[in-house]
């Protein structure tokens, strides 16, 4: 790699530096029928979905947007008139976070609709906040609450979700160097954490009784429903983090601990100390 | 649009000003039946393809690359090893051109191989070249040979085409202010041509003896095939220009003029002195 490439894959944003300065990086698709279900989805919320995703991203690294470019492959039977609502929908949504959508390619094919955005952002501030800092003992920390986002239909809250960036920034801002590692909450807390993790070398333990779960959702999926677009970060243990910033509540789901020889894990601790793996799916027993 | 946009959508790259200084960003797909045809074609001429489609778009900003990311939605019977070997070569065709790709986002669903490749870049020297500087009296050139680059199993040239970045930055340099509009070949000299013209309310008037053919190809197929990856630009009159530069031809074809109230316009001249106006699917006879 170049020497101006100051952060490769693998985090939530790539980034190279630019006269001094880290310009981010990031890239999402949506695709119908694994991202929403067009059939049961307005446009409008399909366009707010394909920025939101990465502007998420962006929250994930504490940065502020600067602008976006969309790609879109639109089936034949689309029409204009549809075609322009889409379009219409996602330069809106993108100027309501001050992220202009400066460019584009459209083409038509005998597929479903699948979107692309990338987006390009600068640190706020501090340095972009990585996968990679978490270290044992610090706190671990969500925003909002967490699981069933996704309805049978692909409707609920998935659609309306809103980045986390104003928040993200106060926090790099208030927390500064005691801002351990961020990533934002797409496959679900248990998998994403588990990125925290295997970047940082990491394992972590997650308390279950903490776990901020969405009304009518268990805390199995709170941990792997995904699609939450919520933050997960880790600070220092003595870190004075608030209950909630603007209204959005922060809570504390555990600790990052450091187990010699292992691979990178999450785990949970349950009220009477016992403790079980989680994988992606669910969790297993442990002991 | 917030004042940091300095090129909206419509040109080959969108632009935004970051201390003082553009930033570049194009966005390209390439779709499976569309741009290429994945029973015929080398997986990783594909993956060449996909980079050098966004790199034309940089020559035709006479932009030196930073950096790239890809997004790829693939199918679910794709394979591990064939992703591997995509990416592999996605990522050395990239970095062949100081372009490293700095993220993506892989995605599986039950649809076509769909690669989307957003590169970022900076002008170098002069300010980005646009489609919008051509005024009447300019000189038109165009790159290298036209026509045939796609042959009937998806074959041909398409999938090897050089981007033209070093030969436009020599002409940036060489011509500076002399060059006023430049477009890469992606729809055919005619269409793309047609935006030159659109974009710079004026009128093109190309000579048929002089349009560069490729070898068993007619001036109606140079005309429209599309696929060149070659550059298209208009300069002064009187600028000197070279017949080559790097061992690529550079062949004047035309000139730009004006016809006032007119819709802006590409026509041709034919060796007796007749006019014929030309449509994207090839051309009419006029006068």
């Amino acid at each position: 790699m170049p020497s101006r490439v100051t952060l490769g894959p693998g985090d939530d944003m790539g980034a190279v530096r630019l006269d001094g300065r880290d310009l981010l990086v990031t890239v999402d698709q949506l695709a119908d029928g694994v991202h929403f279900k067009i059939f049961h989805t307005p446009l409008h919320l399909i366009a707010r979905k394909a920025i939101v995703r990465n502007l998420s991203d962006v929250a994930a690294m504490a940065g502020s947007p600067v602008g976006a470019v969309a790609a879109v492959s639109l089936p034949r039977d689309f029409g204009q008139d549809r075609a322009n609502a889409l379009f219409d929908s996602m330069r809106a949504v993108a100027m309501e976070y001050d992220c202009p959508l400066i460019g584009g390619d459209i083409s038509m094919w005998d597929s479903p609709l699948l979107i692309t955005v990338t987006v390009f952002a600068e640190p706020a501030g501090l340095g972009p906040i990585q996968r990679s800092g978490a270290v044992a003992g610090d706190s671990i920390y969500v925003t909002g609450e967490l699981g069933g986002a996704w309805d049978e239909q692909g409707g609920g809250p998935h659609l309306q979700a809103e980045p986390r960036l104003t928040l993200a920034r106060s926090l790099a801002e208030s927390l500064g160097s005691d801002l351990h590692s961020m990533i934002d909450l797409s496959d679900g807390l248990a998998q994403d954490l588990g990125h925290i993790c295997t970047q940082s070398d990491v394992d972590a333990c997650l308390d279950v009784a903490s776990i901020p779960c969405r009304h009518g959702v268990d805390v199995k999926r709170a941990l792997t429903d995904g699609e939450d677009y919520e933050l997960c970060f880790s600070a220092s243990a003595d870190a004075v983090v608030p209950h909630e910033m603007a209204g959005i509540p922060l809570t504390c789901v555990g600790q990052i601990t450091k187990q010699a020889g292992a691979e990178p894990r999450v785990f949970l601790r349950n009220s009477d100390g016992s403790e079980q793996n989680i994988d992606r799916t669910g969790w297993e027993h442990h002991g």
